[in-house]
């Protein structure tokens, strides 16, 4: 009997290498900006393991015990099914809070700090979207858990940002000596300006700008590349592009922030589209990516291309956002 | 030490015969149709283990490790939580989306083809209620993972239908031989339609149906009775037809499909109301049947009587769908 | 091979003695009247047992199997984030149901008792809160599966009161012999009013009552105090009375109980502010309550003072919910 109380799958669990680990250097996952190239890295590494954790396995129980919060101040079930879905993965539970502009309604007026206080009593990390710049941050400050940032309205994505260079990584082998071609939106796009934030971190990478001249990179990211030795050109000609590069990276052009001006809109939307036609210049390792959702901005007959990678991206945010949960929970 | 390695829970469960079976004949659960009587019948064999399974005993963790995403473009509560209950009750997990029209809102446009390759990545099975008939076709065919139809709009809700039929044969013993009611709003409900379908694979079955003239059975339900040699007859008599029937199935008439015509739903709706003098002229053994909710169709004195099987019908979808559950993901 | 068979997990649990227990005496959980100071003093002991429970623990496990469903017909985050997560640190799984209204929906009409017989074959318990008084003692009237009160309407919300009373008990060491200051909203505030209801259980406690004129304590628990021979006074002098308590119980001044009078209300909001100043008059091991979300009745500048137990509390919430889903769903 004293054998039966020792061979639970619990204890079996803590005698895995992988399960109790050096402390993460990272508290809380907030900006793309927090990120050098050797975490990045081992980050990589650490998801690469994810991928191969097995239904049943021990390690698919790595988090069996920890709870992780989702509160969304708006909704993003995406984001949200990714992050429920990693933790998951790895045995761990979750709270979810998909309406949690409650907590701070007009009529109660509670502060991001006093909700992120009761919160931490409850869980063990929480992943946090918010309407407001830099309201992750706010959250971090309070917290004695780790917060992850999972949107901070016009602000960060950092989650976004370090899976689209996996996926780059996972698809072309390598990070250094690269020719990426951002298209689409590139005013408004979120994921594109971080994308060309983290991709500074490499050797020898050339960007190619590929928009609408109504939603044109700014100038911040390209005096950004440029500080940082990054060549970069802005071009109007996506087939040349696509021949070119190693990663077309395509974004959907945001309706939303035209306003009334529709027919602007309709012109920059049909502007660059991803088609069979892009895909026959395209070289044979080359890749298409797409933060997703999609319109039409690459057509369906596209997604039997072997090198069509946005789906196989989507799923890599799987991965990182298990490596960050295990990471940030259990160390390295 | 290689004890202890041997002695986790996990591999115990491997060791059970029913837990690694024979792979179910379908792929995914869309429509009544996909169902012949002896694929029925095992999978009624299949729900009465489901019955037998005990908290913490091995059967309670089949599912352990397997994840199921509820994809609602339309609430319903009570079917998501039978489900979501079944799949719990399995030992696998649930990633909830009970807001799913978000991911293909008109801002942003998302193909239903688009959000399940999405959501496959992240899950092993998608239950799915959808408000265009025909959508869960479509979401099977672009699916490498299991789908389960949850209701699609005004076309199928195939786990409702096989769990009336269960529940026929949980409560009288036998699908062969046997009389039924179906009473009520006929017309729209698709319950009753789908219950119709079903019964028609059955020997010598014999309907009766008993509804308002605005809402009556359709001819495309009759003539597929008719071509499959079922006897049915219309009756405006519910003692009657109560005194003759092993079931009576009685459905709620549906306020919302008659408009600004309120009058004319107000007498349809008081017509055939199940009450204790129905009860009377029943038989013994016949029980009453309802898919619920209920307004005052069966009015609340029946409930104490041991032949009200309404509850004890929904109480079956938990198993139907435990059962589903567990053949789509690891088989016989 | 034996061996194997036995040494799993879930038996291991089952060896432990605190698993299996005599059965707790309530069945279910609807308003504070039904603990006295006995059950209350045992409940205790239980949730302290609670707060030492480990991740990974046997004792973490006690609840593995259960299923509660949050049966939610009004949205409160919070509380509804302290059940699920009280459940999932004891292993249980939860079903949400956030917008139950949906069942009894205008089109639909379902009675509340319906509702529950649906639900109670979908799960083990149901914490449920509800707009109306008294739906929760409906409920339990119906259910064969425990039923708690997490708040219904004006009524009552018992595991508010239980916490409150917990949280005195571990913050002041006692719960005889103290003086309480009730402050800010005492007409609206159904927590300061089960509160007031609790301590009435106790020996020789003083109580307090300062509030703005329009919303005084209520003559009902005023009269209910004096039968039960406690001692009870009305203050407009805040200072004075943090001066002599152990306890200054403050609550949040409600917006929406003021309707159009909005300058009465910023009256009213202004008046008793806990601020440096009056917890400099505070006792040494006195502390501040309140059972948030507050505004600014307790300013920001207080929070690092030790004697602001107010996240205590609501963590102590969570503690108060574990012991009360152990006691009714497994026993002593």
């Amino acid at each position: 009997s004293r054998n039966a109380l020792k061979c639970n799958a619990l204890e079996f669990e803590n005698s895995l290498s992988f399960a109790v680990g050096k402390k993460f250097q990272l508290d809380d996952v907030i900006e793309a900006q927090q990120f050098d190239r050797e975490v990045l890295s081992s980050i990589f590494d650490v998801a690469r393991e994810m991928e191969k954790i097995e239904k049943k396995s021990p390690g698919s129980q790595i988090l069996k015990g920890y709870l992780m919060a989702t509160l969304f101040y708006e909704p993003s079930t995406r984001t949200r099914l990714s992050f429920e879905s990693a933790m998951k993965h790895l045995g761990g539970e979750v709270l979810t809070t998909e309406n949690a502009r409650e907590f701070s309604s007009a009529a109660k007026g509670e502060t991001l700090e006093d909700t992120i206080r009761t919160i931490e009593g409850y869980s063990d990390i929480i992943v946090m979207r918010h309407f407001e710049s830099g309201a992750a941050k706010r959250a971090a400050a309070t917290a004695s858990i780790p917060i992850i940032n999972a949107g901070d309205g016009p602000g960060q994505h950092p989650t976004q940002a370090l899976l689209d260079v996996y996926t780059i990584e996972r698809e072309i082998g390598k990070l250094d000596d690269i020719k990426v071609g951002l298209v689409g939106d590139l005013a408004n796009g979120r994921t594109v300006r971080s994308l060309a934030y983290l991709l500074a971190k490499y050797q020898n990478v050339k960007i190619y700008f590929v928009s609408p001249d109504v939603v044109k990179m700014k100038d911040d990211i390209k005096d950004y590349l440029t500080s940082k030795g990054v060549e970069w050109e802005e071009s109007a000609d996506l087939m040349e592009v696509a021949s070119k590069c190693d990663i077309v990276y395509q974004t959907r052009i945001q309706k939303e922030r035209f306003g009334e001006r529709i027919d602007l809109y309709e012109e920059a939307r049909g502007k660059y589209i991803v088609n069979k036609d892009v895909m026959k210049v395209m070289q044979k390792h080359a890749v298409v990516m797409h933060p997703l959702p999609r319109l039409d901005e690459i057509t369906v007959d596209v997604d039997t291309d072997p090198r069509a990678a946005y789906f196989r991206q989507a799923k890599n945010g799987l991965y990182i956002r298990m490596a960050l949960l295990k990471l940030l929970l259990v160390g390295w």
